[in-house]
């Protein structure tokens, strides 16, 4: 028996949005909803007769306002961009005040804020929630990274946490073994509030970057286990069960270890991954995670290698042509030890993932400053403990480091990831140095140790950048014996004769 | 005795307007001046009678105008951005059709895209022109890289030509000695006809990136020099001076070497560069050309790598504080050769270089194919011969590489620029080797290694992260024995069971 009105709608019935709708039906809400076409919706909620809480289709926006409970609440999952403007437009007239619009899609950030203002300046609410977990989380159990106004988060909050990924409470690891109307019972769900207008999409985004640099840093241990020790994938994968099995314990290890193990389905004498072709695609949020660490001015360029390392996968033809013009090393076989490079190896990994997430934090600290929220680093990263692709026991580590001093600089300063990586670090530039020479390509893994190397520096070789820029375009420099905000300025094309001009 | 009216105007006195100015009057036209400050404009004027084309100082902007031969050319040399905009909209209601309006400020392409079609509406006609060469530049000789109407650049070439740096018609040397009222003689012009609306600005925008990765990789070998080998920065400066006489020879390596036999102006004891603080400043070009390759989704990760490493030097207080806690390697010094040393950085210089260089002109040519322009690859590296901070010798390579293949895939695809790589590999792999081993930052040498050791490889690791995608997205595959275009998919959650999906 149907209630009157549903608890919550939602607009969008593609994959992610109809295995939503599911997990929060198997939550006991009871939830309305609505797609563009109307065969799609009828055929959903008919294929889902006996959902716990209950689903309502309705054939027209207006129907499916009227159904909600009030302040309504209703999530839209449609492709980012203009499509989410236009269902916003076509809400807008129907809605009352303090109803509460949710954006569960891939949203950029700003026009998370630009939205939320406009909506708010109609009395309406609008909460940006990054949605994480693909469609396997959006079904039994994503991350969810809500950001708006706090009190409209007070409503939605009953039912984030119902249907958020559960982690134990005490060792933080992600409960799994969720089944269609049957969701799994207790423990810490993953969604928190985030902060205040596009805080959540922000953080997902910056999840996503993360989330590149993590696979691209997969693929090169796997290249180097490939190119160096001549590993097939199966033994690999056993690799990679085992690495699971420990500090690199996460989500994506694990499926590695699977892709690795998977025969090829049309011919099982063959690994699958040797038939896949190399070509990455890519939607844009690793991007959008590089380009706004380039506005920003932080330094995040291991995120950004592996959203080049996709561009450079991409032009197959091209490599295909140069690698037949183009030669590599004299040196071919890795003669050392088996068992001691794939621990170093191992270890480089680890590291460059350390520095990898240390810029992705980075970059949530000065978007905070920039646009004033007030980011809770533990938190987010132990909401990303569960649903989220990036899920991994490490993260649990983070939330340590936050918790032994919220306003740890950089990751990398935490005692915790300063001992690893100084455990792993001889290990780390042994690959990378390996790498060079072997001529396997280490983007990540070589730009994660310059970014140690850098930022560990009291000294960079940027007086000399500096004082070419003094040189040729008379910008002047700043001196190591004066203070601060003090420039200087050479005569320098009279070099011979230099004078000091404060 | 000054003509009735001016062959051109020049708005905007700051040093760059000023020396623009003057090298124009230098050439015998008569320039119309304009500054917002007209306190600026007389002293300008009244300290610089006797130029052989004369100036012709405005107070106000209908003065100006009114000063000019029709059709009437007038260098806009303001902050880009706003500023620009003001001074535009200021001189449209005074102007008659076909006049034409040339902006030499570092104008974002797409403003000059804008701005041109604005304009053009109006029946007016704007060119936008990259400047390059910094003030010196400006005042004997810049690199003019002009875009818009060619019927427009065909009434500007005269005073361009005449005023752009010249190189030797045979050897592209840069032709120097110029002095005020006396320009140098002969030589070929440093400015051609990039291309439509914009095309000249994203050529200077993209000459901006490739100085930025030339001035990381020469700090890079700075930094290497000092701490492998332990070398004081006046015998660093006879090294580059002798870089400088070889196939290194360029405008950065040459004041390179000066700045490091420069002492101290305050106390001649030191060297000048020990006392200049490691923080690099950046104006937005660098940036700017990293955030259009990953838009444009081609890959220039050593020139972002560059724009990362000014970011890092920035946070100087930062970088001091974790300098106390975090660690590197036990390896402290090198024990090799240092002659062969030197040589090996020199190469790994080199090499890196031609990576980066050719990112460069990858953006190029994609950026040709996404607003329909025609550029010559081989003349703009020849514009870039004299003028430019980026000149240098190794330019004529490129242009004779273009020579030989004006459509080449790439440059390191050429049989100069490959040869060379493969010359200087083994010494550039073990540079990068050494500086991961012994700590010291190289994001940039790296980087570029990495990029030529990805693009060199008919197979890269990304099957691995398309399956990925696959496995936790649905992301598709495609494989390596059907055509491109078929997408497939295994069913994931029953790994198991696998099936394939077309």
């Amino acid at each position: 028996m149907p209630k009157a009105l549903s608890d919550i709608g939602l607009i969008g019935l593609a994959v992610m949005g109809q295995n939503l709708a599911l997990n929060i039906a198997d939550h006991g809400f009871q939830i309305s909803v609505y797609n563009r076409t109307v065969e799609k919706t009828d055929k959903f909620v008919a294929e889902n007769p006996n959902t716990p809480g209950g689903l309502v289709g309705s054939k027209t926006l207006e129907e499916f306002v009227k159904s909600l409970a009030k302040p309504r609440k209703m999530v839209i999952l449609v492709q980012a961009g203009k499509a989410t403007d236009a269902v916003i437009d076509g809400l807008i007239p129907l809605l009352d005040k303090d109803d509460i619009i949710i954006d569960g899609g891939n949203a950029l950030w700003t026009d998370t804020i630009r939205r939320e203002k406009a909506l708010k300046e109609k009395g309406l609410r609008f909460i940006g929630s990054g949605v994480s977990g693909g469609e396997e989380g959006a079904r039994f159990g994503p991350s969810l990274m809500p950001g708006g106004e706090f009190a409209a988060w007070k409503e939605l909050k009953p039912i984030w946490e119902a249907v958020a990924a559960k982690v134990d409470a005490k060792t933080g690891k992600p409960i799994a073994g969720a089944q269609p109307g049957k969701p799994v019972k207790g423990g810490v769900p993953c969604t928190t509030y985030i902060g205040e207008n596009g805080a959540g999409h922000y953080v997902k985004m910056v999840h996503n970057g993360i989330e590149y640099g993590d696979m691209q840093m997969i693929c090169e241990a796997y290249s180097l286990l490939s190119g160096l020790l001549g590993l097939k994938p199966a033994d690999q994968g056993k690799i990679f069960s085992e690495w699971n099995a420990g500090a690199l314990d996460s989500f994506l290890i694990e499926i590695t270890a699977d892709i690795l193990k998977q025969k090829d389905p049309a011919n099982k004498k063959k690994a699958f991954v040797d038939v896949v072709l190399d070509t990455a695609g890519q939607k844009g949020t690793g991007k959008w995670t590089s380009v706004n660490a380039l506005d920003m001015g932080i330094a995040a360029p291991t995120i950004a290698e592996s959203v080049f390392a996709r561009c450079i996968s991409a032009i197959k033809d091209e490599r295909v042509a140069a690698s037949k013009i183009l030669k590599g090393p004299k040196k071919k076989k890795y003669k050392g030890g088996k068992a001691a490079l794939i621990q170093a190896i191992h270890d480089a990994l680890y590291a460059s993932k350390i520095c990898s997430y240390a810029q992705g934090f980075q970059l949530m600290r000065a978007a905070q400053k920039e646009y004033n929220w007030k980011l809770n680093f533990g938190e987010i990263a132990q909401i990303f403990r569960g649903g989220c692709i990036i899920r991994a026991a490490f993260l649990q580590k983070i939330t340590e480091a936050y918790a032994r001093n919220p306003n740890l600089a950089n990751l990398l300063l935490d005692s915790y990831f300063n001992k690893t990586i100084q455990k792993t670090q001889e290990n780390w530039r042994k690959v990378v140095a390996l790498a060079a020479e072997y001529g396997i390509a280490t983007p990540t893994f070589s730009s994660a140790l310059a970014y140690y190397d850098s930022y560990r520096s009291a000294r960079l070789p940027a007086n000399l950048l500096q004082a070419q820029r003094d040189y040729f375009g008379a910008h002047t420099y700043e001196r190591t014996d004066k203070p601060r905000g003090k420039f200087f300025h050479v005569d320098w094309p009279e070099a011979t004769r230099p004078q000091l001009e404060a």
